[in-house]
């Protein structure tokens, strides 16, 4: 038998706590690289994180606590990584080590802005990681799930079947059940896209729209994830899948999505700046709808992306929200 | 031009209340026929039903309103059908006027359950009515905000296309856009589902499962309901149009559907009977179960139907929703 791998996850939100608890039913160890000094000492003292899902306690002895990220990188073979896509840039660029022979995952909900590529696709470039040692993680999955011990199903994508077959028996657990995927691409822009729609449905909630056009909405969403996905990356996916459409849903309709609430506020009359100053943070919806943005305008012909269109509008072009959801309401069928 | 169509709704429950609303917007008058003589002498007196979506005020100049059944049928050209399914034939076997040459449309969600007939094909064997003068009105759609006018959709199913228009503009309305299809036989199909799946959504949910869960059952279910339709009538069709999957959200995700809290009371600990008798009602979706099982053990190879099957073992085998439940969660994914 082979010796058992070794996991790193990098990150200290909500996403990567829950990583790191799923991790740590079956491992021995996990490695666990965050940027903020105060937070590992935190966890060294008081075993839970103490600005996420800090109901989770861990065992302590279990945890390889790091703030330096090429300490973290060297000693692992596995590297997770469940840092907010607009910090990605910024973490990577002190990462130095060798990872030409690790095997990457994301679990990062978007694009990084500053390149414009998947996560996957930024390591394939930058670090010359060959595209079957690269895999996603995706839902549906709210993290505080995971810390309730509910109930939840991820999918493991990855080329290599062997290697997503391994990653997803280390996350799979009592209450964590795993499937596997070829579709790396496909999941990686379907975990990116979500975040739009969840805005798209924050924002018609905030103007008054119910449930009924919820459901519209959610069902165009679908269809045009469909077509923009198929446009990046041809191939065979049944976009009802859990990972695609279960994704959608577990974000598009939960009040607590940071991306939905964020709509919200702007569909209530809030501006873009000061709904992200209010919250405090920034919805990583807001970045996905530019990329997303952009990779169309790129494509010769675009693809039809009326929702899409309508929160950049809102989100960038400074249009009034109420106008271009009345525009877009005969867009949708 | 040829004279304008003549319309009547039978029923007077939340839904046939907002098809008489929503056609109030078109026409001049509207026939409406309801069992009960208080119902009809209440909506004389104070314009409202007293017992569903009282809040809508009716100009009863409007409105020609009968206690006689076939009194209506001869009146109307389309004859709107929107009686609980569990009462469809009780009430058709009061239907003695000649209805050949009138257009059916089904409002009603689910199958005749004495004659395990979806209510087109029911009235095409008994009442000869050739299909293409049989449609079907598919949601998404809570009746509740078609009486606060917020915006819905709504499809028209008919093999005839300009039947299905014709419907379709005279419930158009500011807040109601409608759209045409022939695929009759899908949509009533995925209407009479949608219900079994928001029990199953209710009964999950009173077991205390979480939301992560609730998507992946919706993503299981609508690549469920698709398989099951399309045995049943192989065309042509987008699952993930508004009449089927936008008809399953705004049911399985509603806090109000009935369908829903009937489920929900059941993964709480009541008996079927106990939460029928609380209810003060039967959920369509109790019908929709039996006659879905039924249709499916009729086919020569079965249809794989984890969910109605879990459903069914539950209301109609006596078996524990936890038991049965948790076996579910090892066939989705």
């Amino acid at each position: 038998m082979s010796k058992p791998l070794k996991y790193a996850v990098f990150g200290s939100g909500s996403w990567a706590t829950a990583i790191v608890k799923m991790l740590s039913e079956n491992l021995d160890e996990v490695g666990w690289y965050m940027r903020s000094i105060y937070t590992k000492e935190h966890l060294l003292k008081e075993h839970h994180n103490p600005s996420y899902l800090s109901s989770v306690e861990f065992k302590i002895d279990q945890l390889k606590l790091s703030n330096d990220i090429n300490d973290m990188a060297n000693y692992a073979d596995v590297l997770i990584f469940a840092i907010p896509s607009a910090f990605m840039f910024g973490e990577l660029e002190k990462l130095t080590a060798n990872v030409t022979n690790k095997t990457i995952v994301s679990a990062v909900k978007g694009i990084i802005p500053e390149s414009g590529l998947l996560v996957g696709e930024h390591f394939h470039d930058i670090y010359k990681i060959p595209f079957e040692n690269i895999a996603v993680i995706a839902g549906p999955c709210h993290a505080e799930e995971v810390a309730l011990e509910r109930l939840s199903y991820l999918t493991i994508s990855c080329a290599d079947a062997s290697k997503a077959k391994l990653i997803a028996k280390d996350l799979a657990s009592d209450y964590i059940k795993t499937k596997i995927s070829d579709d790396v691409i496909g999941t990686e822009y379907a975990v990116m896209l979500k975040n739009i729609y969840a805005i798209a449905a924050g924002i018609a909630h905030g103007l008054g729209y119910g449930d009924n056009f919820q459901s519209v909405l959610m069902s165009n969403a679908i269809r045009e994830m469909k077509r923009f996905i198929k446009k990046m990356h041809k191939m065979k996916r049944n976009i009802n899948n859990s990972a695609y459409l279960g994704d959608l849903l577990v974000t598009g309709y939960s009040v607590f999505s940071r991306n939905r609430m964020f709509g919200n506020m702007i569909g209530k009359g809030y501006t873009v700046k000061s709904a992200q100053m209010e919250m405090n943070m920034v919805a990583e919806g807001y970045y996905a709808t530019k990329s997303a943005h952009l990779l169309n305008e790129k494509n010769k012909r675009k693809t039809k992306t009326p929702i899409i269109d309508a929160v950049y509008a809102v989100l960038y072009e400074g249009k009034e929200p109420k106008a271009v959801f009345k525009k877009l309401t005969d867009k949708l069928d």
